[in-house]
Protein backbone atom coordinates (compact mmCIF):
# COMPACT_ATOMS: atom_id res chain seq x y z
CA UNK A 1 0.00 0.00 0.00
CA UNK A 2 0.99 3.96 -0.27
CA UNK A 3 -0.53 7.25 0.02
CA UNK A 4 0.91 9.40 -2.43
CA UNK A 5 -1.15 13.24 -2.11
CA UNK A 6 -1.99 15.72 -5.05
CA UNK A 7 0.86 18.30 -3.82
CA UNK A 8 3.52 15.47 -4.51
CA UNK A 9 1.90 14.05 -8.40
CA UNK A 10 4.12 14.89 -11.28
CA UNK A 11 2.09 16.72 -14.18
CA UNK A 12 1.61 14.88 -17.15
CA UNK A 13 2.77 16.28 -20.40
CA UNK A 14 -0.16 17.73 -22.12
CA UNK A 15 1.86 19.73 -25.21
CA UNK A 16 0.55 18.80 -28.13
CA UNK A 17 -2.69 17.82 -27.29
CA UNK A 18 -5.61 19.20 -29.34
CA UNK A 19 -8.78 20.71 -27.96
CA UNK A 20 -7.42 21.42 -24.28
CA UNK A 21 -7.55 24.46 -22.46
CA UNK A 22 -6.17 25.34 -19.00
CA UNK A 23 -5.88 21.33 -17.73
CA UNK A 24 -3.33 20.06 -15.49
CA UNK A 25 -3.30 16.19 -15.42
CA UNK A 26 -1.89 14.69 -12.46
CA UNK A 27 -1.71 10.63 -12.49
CA UNK A 28 -2.09 9.79 -8.69
CA UNK A 29 -2.26 6.00 -9.13
CA UNK A 30 -1.37 4.33 -12.48
CA UNK A 31 0.08 0.76 -13.78
CA UNK A 32 3.42 1.66 -12.71
CA UNK A 33 2.37 1.67 -9.39
CA UNK A 34 1.06 -2.23 -9.84
CA UNK A 35 -2.24 -0.85 -10.12
CA UNK A 36 -3.45 -3.38 -12.43
CA UNK A 37 -6.93 -2.96 -13.68
CA UNK A 38 -7.34 1.07 -13.62
CA UNK A 39 -5.91 4.01 -12.76
CA UNK A 40 -7.00 7.12 -10.98
CA UNK A 41 -5.68 10.79 -12.25
CA UNK A 42 -6.88 14.23 -10.72
CA UNK A 43 -7.49 16.97 -13.65
CA UNK A 44 -7.42 20.64 -12.40
CA UNK A 45 -8.81 23.21 -14.85
CA UNK A 46 -8.60 26.76 -14.92
CA UNK A 47 -12.02 29.38 -15.36
CA UNK A 48 -13.17 28.37 -17.86
CA UNK A 49 -10.67 25.27 -18.76
CA UNK A 50 -11.95 22.35 -20.79
CA UNK A 51 -10.83 19.12 -21.95
CA UNK A 52 -11.00 17.91 -25.62
CA UNK A 53 -14.67 16.94 -26.85
CA UNK A 54 -13.58 13.65 -28.12
CA UNK A 55 -14.35 9.64 -27.58
CA UNK A 56 -12.20 6.78 -27.04
CA UNK A 57 -13.28 3.04 -26.58
CA UNK A 58 -12.65 3.29 -22.93
CA UNK A 59 -15.05 4.23 -19.90
CA UNK A 60 -14.71 7.33 -17.63
CA UNK A 61 -15.29 7.40 -13.49
CA UNK A 62 -15.47 11.20 -12.17
CA UNK A 63 -16.04 12.59 -9.22
CA UNK A 64 -16.01 16.56 -8.77
CA UNK A 65 -13.78 17.28 -5.82
CA UNK A 66 -13.84 21.05 -6.28
CA UNK A 67 -15.86 23.73 -8.19
CA UNK A 68 -17.88 23.19 -10.84
CA UNK A 69 -18.68 23.00 -14.30
CA UNK A 70 -20.15 20.23 -16.96
CA UNK A 71 -19.95 17.46 -18.48
CA UNK A 72 -20.80 18.21 -22.42
CA UNK A 73 -21.78 15.25 -24.59
CA UNK A 74 -23.78 14.79 -28.25
CA UNK A 75 -27.37 14.69 -26.25
CA UNK A 76 -26.82 17.68 -24.25
CA UNK A 77 -24.61 19.56 -21.04
CA UNK A 78 -24.88 18.29 -18.11
CA UNK A 79 -23.78 20.07 -14.50
CA UNK A 80 -21.11 19.34 -12.25
CA UNK A 81 -20.50 20.33 -8.95
CA UNK A 82 -18.71 19.66 -5.93
CA UNK A 83 -20.02 15.89 -5.05
CA UNK A 84 -21.30 14.48 -8.42
CA UNK A 85 -19.98 11.67 -9.89
CA UNK A 86 -20.04 11.34 -13.55
CA UNK A 87 -20.07 8.20 -15.90
CA UNK A 88 -18.85 8.22 -19.58
CA UNK A 89 -19.94 4.86 -21.84
CA UNK A 90 -16.80 4.11 -23.67
CA UNK A 91 -17.25 5.64 -26.81
CA UNK A 92 -19.39 8.44 -25.93
CA UNK A 93 -18.33 12.17 -27.19
CA UNK A 94 -17.60 14.20 -23.83
CA UNK A 95 -15.74 16.85 -22.87
CA UNK A 96 -15.81 18.33 -19.31
CA UNK A 97 -15.40 22.32 -18.70
CA UNK A 98 -14.71 24.28 -16.02
CA UNK A 99 -17.08 27.18 -14.42
CA UNK A 100 -16.01 30.32 -12.98
CA UNK A 101 -13.87 29.43 -10.10
CA UNK A 102 -12.30 26.22 -11.84
CA UNK A 103 -13.03 22.93 -11.30
CA UNK A 104 -10.97 19.94 -9.66
CA UNK A 105 -11.96 16.59 -10.57
CA UNK A 106 -10.70 12.60 -10.08
CA UNK A 107 -11.38 10.50 -13.36
CA UNK A 108 -10.54 6.80 -13.03
CA UNK A 109 -9.66 4.57 -16.03
CA UNK A 110 -9.11 1.12 -17.30
CA UNK A 111 -5.41 -0.07 -18.22
CA UNK A 112 -4.87 -1.43 -21.12
CA UNK A 113 -4.90 -5.23 -21.28
CA UNK A 114 -1.81 -6.66 -20.37
CA UNK B 1 -23.20 9.37 -19.71
CA UNK B 2 -25.09 10.18 -16.91
CA UNK B 3 -24.02 12.64 -13.38
CA UNK B 4 -25.30 11.10 -9.74
CA UNK B 5 -24.50 13.84 -7.23
CA UNK B 6 -23.58 12.30 -3.75
CA UNK B 7 -26.91 13.45 -2.13
CA UNK B 8 -28.62 11.52 -4.60
CA UNK B 9 -27.04 8.33 -3.86
CA UNK B 10 -28.81 5.14 -1.56
CA UNK B 11 -26.76 4.05 0.94
CA UNK B 12 -25.24 0.34 0.93
CA UNK B 13 -26.77 -1.49 3.92
CA UNK B 14 -23.69 -2.33 6.07
CA UNK B 15 -25.98 -4.28 8.58
CA UNK B 16 -24.03 -7.23 9.80
CA UNK B 17 -20.47 -5.93 8.88
CA UNK B 18 -18.38 -7.29 11.36
CA UNK B 19 -15.63 -4.95 12.46
CA UNK B 20 -16.97 -1.17 11.32
CA UNK B 21 -17.35 2.01 13.11
CA UNK B 22 -19.10 4.58 12.00
CA UNK B 23 -19.32 4.05 7.97
CA UNK B 24 -21.63 5.01 5.47
CA UNK B 25 -20.93 3.70 1.86
CA UNK B 26 -22.47 5.61 -1.02
CA UNK B 27 -22.56 3.48 -4.53
CA UNK B 28 -21.93 6.11 -7.10
CA UNK B 29 -20.82 4.23 -10.31
CA UNK B 30 -21.64 0.30 -10.51
CA UNK B 31 -21.76 -2.85 -12.65
CA UNK B 32 -25.75 -1.63 -12.97
CA UNK B 33 -24.78 1.28 -14.50
CA UNK B 34 -22.85 -0.23 -16.92
CA UNK B 35 -20.27 0.40 -15.54
CA UNK B 36 -17.80 -2.75 -16.97
CA UNK B 37 -14.58 -2.37 -15.50
CA UNK B 38 -14.62 -0.73 -11.68
CA UNK B 39 -16.84 0.61 -9.93
CA UNK B 40 -17.32 4.29 -7.70
CA UNK B 41 -18.19 4.21 -4.25
CA UNK B 42 -18.08 7.24 -1.41
CA UNK B 43 -17.45 6.75 2.29
CA UNK B 44 -17.98 8.78 4.78
CA UNK B 45 -16.65 7.94 8.60
CA UNK B 46 -17.77 9.59 11.17
CA UNK B 47 -15.19 10.87 13.78
CA UNK B 48 -13.19 8.07 14.70
CA UNK B 49 -15.24 5.76 12.37
CA UNK B 50 -13.29 2.87 10.56
CA UNK B 51 -13.87 0.08 8.01
CA UNK B 52 -12.67 -3.52 8.80
CA UNK B 53 -9.47 -5.17 8.77
CA UNK B 54 -9.51 -7.59 6.33
CA UNK B 55 -8.02 -8.32 3.24
CA UNK B 56 -9.58 -9.49 -0.18
CA UNK B 57 -8.70 -10.59 -3.32
CA UNK B 58 -8.87 -6.96 -5.13
CA UNK B 59 -7.37 -3.78 -4.56
CA UNK B 60 -8.01 -0.24 -3.85
CA UNK B 61 -7.55 2.86 -5.38
CA UNK B 62 -8.84 5.61 -2.69
CA UNK B 63 -8.72 9.56 -2.60
CA UNK B 64 -9.22 11.46 0.64
CA UNK B 65 -12.01 14.35 -0.52
CA UNK B 66 -12.62 15.74 2.62
CA UNK B 67 -11.65 15.46 6.59
CA UNK B 68 -8.40 13.14 7.25
CA UNK B 69 -7.40 9.98 9.00
CA UNK B 70 -5.35 7.07 8.47
CA UNK B 71 -4.25 3.75 6.33
CA UNK B 72 -3.35 0.89 9.02
CA UNK B 73 -1.75 -2.08 7.57
CA UNK B 74 0.27 -4.70 8.60
CA UNK B 75 3.73 -2.52 8.11
CA UNK B 76 2.47 0.18 9.80
CA UNK B 77 0.27 3.35 9.29
CA UNK B 78 -0.14 6.44 6.35
CA UNK B 79 -1.87 9.52 7.42
CA UNK B 80 -4.64 10.20 5.23
CA UNK B 81 -5.56 13.57 4.17
CA UNK B 82 -7.63 16.18 1.82
CA UNK B 83 -5.94 15.16 -1.56
CA UNK B 84 -4.10 12.04 -0.43
CA UNK B 85 -4.27 9.16 -2.78
CA UNK B 86 -3.89 5.75 -1.74
CA UNK B 87 -3.77 2.23 -3.70
CA UNK B 88 -4.01 -1.16 -1.39
CA UNK B 89 -2.96 -3.72 -3.35
CA UNK B 90 -5.09 -7.15 -3.57
CA UNK B 91 -4.10 -9.20 -0.80
CA UNK B 92 -3.21 -6.08 1.71
CA UNK B 93 -4.49 -6.36 5.36
CA UNK B 94 -5.75 -2.68 5.63
CA UNK B 95 -8.21 -0.29 7.62
CA UNK B 96 -9.23 3.14 6.91
CA UNK B 97 -9.93 5.26 10.30
CA UNK B 98 -11.34 8.26 10.37
CA UNK B 99 -9.58 11.19 12.40
CA UNK B 100 -11.00 13.89 14.68
CA UNK B 101 -13.03 15.65 11.95
CA UNK B 102 -14.19 12.16 10.03
CA UNK B 103 -12.87 11.87 6.65
CA UNK B 104 -15.11 11.30 3.17
CA UNK B 105 -13.10 9.36 0.43
CA UNK B 106 -13.63 8.15 -2.83
CA UNK B 107 -13.06 4.15 -3.47
CA UNK B 108 -12.73 2.59 -6.46
CA UNK B 109 -12.78 -1.22 -6.58
CA UNK B 110 -12.59 -3.78 -9.58
CA UNK B 111 -15.95 -4.94 -10.95
CA UNK B 112 -16.34 -8.93 -10.40
CA UNK B 113 -15.18 -10.79 -13.45
CA UNK B 114 -18.29 -11.48 -15.85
Amino acid sequence: MFVRHERDAVPADLAGEEGIRGVELLPLITNKDGARTFAMRLFRLEPAGHTPYHAHPWEHEVFVVRGSGELIGENGTLPLEEGSAAYVHPGEKHRFRAGDRGMVFICCVPNPSP
